[in-house]
């Protein structure tokens, strides 16, 4: 199985996270270190061509021989990714769906595995979340079925925390440590402003089918009266009624209330609390813009306080200023095990992160069948929440709380973030344009 | 003049700053550089009595005698006040209303003298904005009506950057460093997906009437192909057609555009675009939240792009783990400033900063009268941004720069910040209730 020598091609998919680019730098340190298995070769005019390819926005940057050269990179630029945020070869978020296109779906899969052995591509490395470890596997069957040897390794990425099987996803662990930390210096501010009648804050953050992110914010919370002091989620079914006593308690203990919300909250019939703000209802009025501005109309409406909305947004995706430094490290991990164990001989897994320990905390990176991972979306279990479903109780805390641990020096500049750009020189393309 | 021997009190009011309690830090360090100036002295009891208050909640802790005895706070928890957002004494927006409750507002000034007299308070320190620099004005008149010799200093505070007078306010250039470095990231994740059709991010950030945060995020920019590619402030009418077609042309650059809005932008007829998230129509329909959101629904429409929003909120004037170490210097330096101008007999004014250099960046603190300060708002002048409106120029940022440069290593526990807490040691009150 091993020695399989040739071309080794990464990419990134869907939403980008604050260290999709450490798996990217662990992807491209550790195949470094196996010179003899890529060597680089000669093309038609005896120039050496490089082995390892990036593409383009994902896997279209694959559909269109978007190849840029990652070996010309220069290592401090390759080691600067650790700290820049969004993705540096590009993403994307098209689909391969032979579900609901399957024609398109399979000229797609042609295609892919035309422009592989056009340039005898033997490695490929996909860095994304659900939908593309699905692109992944596609990938692989296609190859075995057509006799292209080829190692296909998918690496785990998502802010979400919904992929099955991983104890975690990279992305995760520093989207809360910034939302947690967000909660902690808002609620000092609101609650250092506290009025007779008490004010309301109600965060939003990302998370339209499961509640992982709001959930992460309990660990911004370090004493009983502490905020956040309700946190909704997905999960568990939203009833205005019991939203709207429980602010009002908390208001009376504690004077102020802050509410962060997963923008996909939905009531008990299964209707979203909020709406998307580029809706336009039939009467060209704009329909409720997001969870947080619905809430802080009826906690204002119902209660009579104040009520402030923040909207963290791609914000919380982003927030590589303060990553944790434990989420860097495992992404970057997961970048490395990727490429030893397609070097082993292994095609068509995942990684995935396998807590061994809390106290202290350990993680190994392990392996999972790629066609285990589609279509399987995980959810915060009912029994990490308390039993009136406004906080995530021990249970969730423990699970959650080594994913925030330590920070990283950032790179900075003029007072600002340093962020590494790639130089992206283009590899010729030796196919003719794909057609649709 | 100097040898006044009596109590020191200081207080904090207005929506807090990311170093407001910087301020605060200056106050209670300086002031024990002058032992002799403040005896404890004995009280009925012959129990010595603390001669530093603080009053919780700014001046309704001065109606209300609610003062804390700074004295016995442990020296740690002062120093690490430096790094806590939110005001650690409490604070308000309390008004001494002379124009519109005349009665009343004498009869705060009234019972605040009477406090004074009562605690033998002869220094009063006040860190606020606009109003608060009003309300020490008045606290100042009446002392000198009355013969009670005392010595009021107010100490600028706002993230709003609109006090007249001085260089700039303590508390801008965290709130701007934050905010940039939040565009910067946003821009990051979103320019890395950029697809066929471009997309559009909105980032609504603070300014009702002014635009110097939004102007601020200009530093974000280091190409200019870069983000923001449009700041859209209230000193610059909004024009819908003009702003479409910038966002169009951006796109067909860039794929991609980000755009900053302040909350406050207005149309040529002094309509604002956004509103508040509370309000309902006459139908019971919610209404528009927000001028970004507001722009989506505009963007969405007219350009077919997908538009995204990001309302940073009390994050932007919390987000003490970003805070701009010149900024904390500075805010630092007010508080002791205003300390050692009241020893030196002086009363009657704010502390101001004054920008002796740009490069080498260089900045003393002055004095001001608060009468110049009362009722002037300041706002970005028209010839620091671009013709068109869209962009802040080079005016602006050399203006602006320097004041977030520097970073200051932030205490942290548990992979989150740790904020001090004052113990709050409640000093006995010596009057009978306010009366309203």
């Amino acid at each position: 199985m091993a020695n399989l020598i040739g071309r080794m091609l990464v990419a990134q998919s869907g939403g980008p996270t604050a260290v999709i680019n450490a798996s990217l730098v662990g992807v491209i340190q550790e195949a470094g270190r196996y010179p003899d298995l890529f060597p680089q070769e000669s093309d038609a005019e005896d120039e050496p061509v490089p082995v390892m390819y990036g593409a383009l926005n994902g896997i279209l940057g694959v559909l269109n021989e978007d190849f840029i050269d990652l070996e010309v990179e220069k290592r401090a630029t390759i080691e600067a990714l650790k700290f820049t945020p969004g993705a540096a070869l590009g993403t994307c978020r098209y689909k391969i769906d032979f579900q609901n296109k399957p024609q398109q779906a399979a000229r797609d899969v042609d295609r892919m595995l035309k422009v592989f052995e056009a340039h005898n591509i033997r490695y490929f490395f996909y860095i994304g979340g659900n939908d593309s470890q699905d692109t992944a596997f596609k990938v692989h069957e296609e190859a075995v079925k057509r006799g292209w040897e080829m190692r296909v390794i998918g690496i785990p990425k998502t802010i979400d925390n919904d992929l099955p099987h991983t104890d975690h996803c990279p992305g995760y662990g520093s989207t809360i440590k910034y939302n947690a930390a967000t909660v902690m210096e808002v609620a000092a501010d609101i609650g250092s402003m506290a009025t007779d009648d008490g004010a309301c804050c109600l965060i939003e953050v990302m998370g339209r089918n499961t509640g992982w992110i709001a959930a992460g914010t309990i660990l911004a919370r370090r004493d009983p009266a502490g905020a956040p002091h309700i946190i909704l989620v997905p999960e568990v079914a939203f009833d205005e009624d019991r939203f709207v006593a429980k602010v009002k308690e908390t208001i009376a203990a504690f004077k102020y209330c802050v509410v962060v919300v997963a923008e996909g909250i939905k009531d008990a019939a299964g209707n979203r609390i909020g709406l998307d703000s580029t809706q336009i209802d039939p009467f060209g009025h704009g329909l409720l813009s997001g969870a947080a501005d619905r809430l802080a109309q009826i906690v204002s409406k119902k209660l009579n306080v104040k009520a402030r909305t923040v909207k963290l947004g791609y914000a919380q995706r982003s927030a590589a200023h303060f990553a944790s430094a434990t989420d860097i490290e495992e992404a970057l991990a997961c970048g490395e095990k990727a490429v030893r164990v397609a070097v082993e001989g292994k095609s068509g897994y995942m990684v995935k992160l396998e807590r061994e320990s809390n106290q202290p905390y350990r993680c190994t990176t392990a392996l999972q069948e790629l066609k285990d991972i589609a279509n399987v979306e995980r959810v915060v279990p009912r029994e990490w929440i308390s039993e009136d479903g406004f906080l995530p109780n021990e249970h969730f805390i423990e699970y959650a709380r080594p994913l925030i641990q330590g920070e990283l020096p950032v790179p900075m500049q003029d007072g600002l973030p340093r962020h590494a750009v790639l130089d992206r020189v283009p590899i010729p393309k030796r196919l003719p344009p794909r057609e649709f």
